[in-house]
């Protein structure tokens, strides 16, 4: 039987699946990430791990995605906060461990990948893909196919939304340091006076009718209305489709951000506001369309 | 001989050739735009500028492109201010008259063809064009094409940089509002108190060392930037060519919109800033280009 292995790699754990070609999961496993600046051993777990996770099936092809900006036709890192690399060359480091055909590309576009092809993006031409988690960053559909421009498009988390918080990036005013769920959590700790795990509490107050944590969630609300009225305005997309687990929380956020964002269009095409489909499964997924597409078995 | 006409379209004026097929213009034309909303005035004005224009020579196609929202597929403008349109299929309408294969565009957007083609912006895979005249609108070339979404991308004029001034499509904060010649005049004139006849009397005032008019320019230097960075980091092109009057003041602008620029980014790639090439030419030179395609001559 064909199958292809698909790997989304965080910082701290490794999502990986086998899957068929119809991207059918197999077997799957969770590991901690391996670290080291030069990607070498990632590349040997990755390897022990898609053998392992291969048995006695063909895997005909490997997927691997990663955070950070990543050239995906060069197949190199070039640079990641989170597994402390710069101009790591992985997707030949780990063809020649592997011995199979890799792809290498993002972890977000490649979530942006799997939801318009077999999630809620479906169908669109053109269209976004923004995953709000601990950071925020969009996927980018033009005509048809995701444009990265060799890994540096889409990093509308650090657009300046206007606010005055400083962003962990230097900036200040950045999309990020107020609306992702890092960004809830921090923010309602500091005004509350203690921890919170997670954007999920925050916005469970907010439901609740806590008004320090509505405040905080509509503060997010009005960053993301200004980041997509940002992105409507540049780029005139018929579709966004909202991931990450904020929008979890569906309506309770949806409907704010849609009201907001289409009292604040005045010419502009309001675009269809859609949650993501494919949740946490929507980089694994897409790392496994990336290696079909190698093997030029297009969904 | 075979030619292209080539016409751009404004709200008073059409500036029209006839170049062959290196570009080369073999004559001019420049008439006043004869009004009417659903295009046939025009339609047939251009028919007779053409057969003028084309003279003795094998005219092979016309380019045309006007300001405004066109889907250059469906050849419609969906809406155009300036020539008070609303959905007019101008590409049939001339194409019926005319007998000849006709391209339709968008002004800016064919000022950027022009300039990634043959102007300041060659060799860029990745790039932006951004037009500062009585609007502000971007041409956004990814992966070597120019992306449009059906005419709704590049609305650069209108994203939110962070100022309180009211835009003239009902927004507040436009870059237009702050930055745009007309912007600038106009910001100028209320202060000063007295009328001047565009941007650039207010450019040589602040270069004599007017310290009003010097604070108009740095406040459209400070919108630009804020835009620029936007467009940088949501978009990552490797140049801008910057056009229109305001940068044929050249580094006096340039200058200080790339420091400010520079020092705004944290990870972002800097780009390369050019001043335009073709200036005044690029929108009908462009439309010659989108002919010259039509023909599947492309240069």
């Amino acid at each position: 039987m064909d199958t292809v292995a698909a790997l989304d790699v965080g910082g701290t754990t490794i999502k990986a699946a086998l899957l068929d070609t119809r991207l059918g999961v197999l077997a799957e496993r969770q590991v901690p990430t391996a670290r080291g600046a030069d990607g070498t051993a990632l590349a040997e777990q990755v390897t022990a791990l898609v053998r392992e996770l291969g048995g006695t099936t063909s895997v005909r092809a490997a997927g691997v995605v990663v955070p950070g900006i990543v050239d995906e036709q060069a197949r190199v890192a070039r640079f990641s906060a989170n597994l402390d690399w710069r101009d790591v060359p992985f997707g030949e480091l780990l063809e020649a461990r592997l011995g199979l055909p890799v792809a290498f590309g993002h972890d977000v576009s490649a979530g942006g990948l799997a939801e318009f092809r077999v999630g809620a993006g479906q169908g669109c031409v053109d269209a976004a893909f923004v995953a709000v988690g601990t950071g925020i960053a969009a996927a980018l559909l033009l005509d048809g196919r995701i444009r990265r421009a060799h890994g540096l498009a889409g990093e509308i988390g650090h657009i300046d939304v206007g606010h005055r918080a400083r962003c962990g990036c230097g900036a200040v005013g950045c999309l990020e340091a107020i609306a992702s769920a890092s960004a809830i959590a921090r923010n309602y700790a500091e005004r509350a006076g203690r921890d919170v795990d997670g954007a999920q509490p925050v916005l469970e107050l907010a439901r609740d009718g806590d008004a320090l944590a509505a405040a905080v969630v509509s503060e997010a609300v009005d960053g993301l209305v200004h980041g997509l009225r940002t992105l409507v305005t540049l780029l005139g997309p018929e579709a966004v489709v909202l991931g990450g687990g904020l929008f979890a929380a569906g309506e309770f956020v949806v409907a704010p951000v849609r009201e907001r964002l289409a009292a604040s269009l005045t010419f502009q095409r309001m675009p269809d506001l859609r949650v993501a489909k494919l949740g946490p499964e929507a980089g694994r997924l897409g790392a496994g369309l990336l290696a079909l597409d190698l093997l030029g078995q297009r969904l």
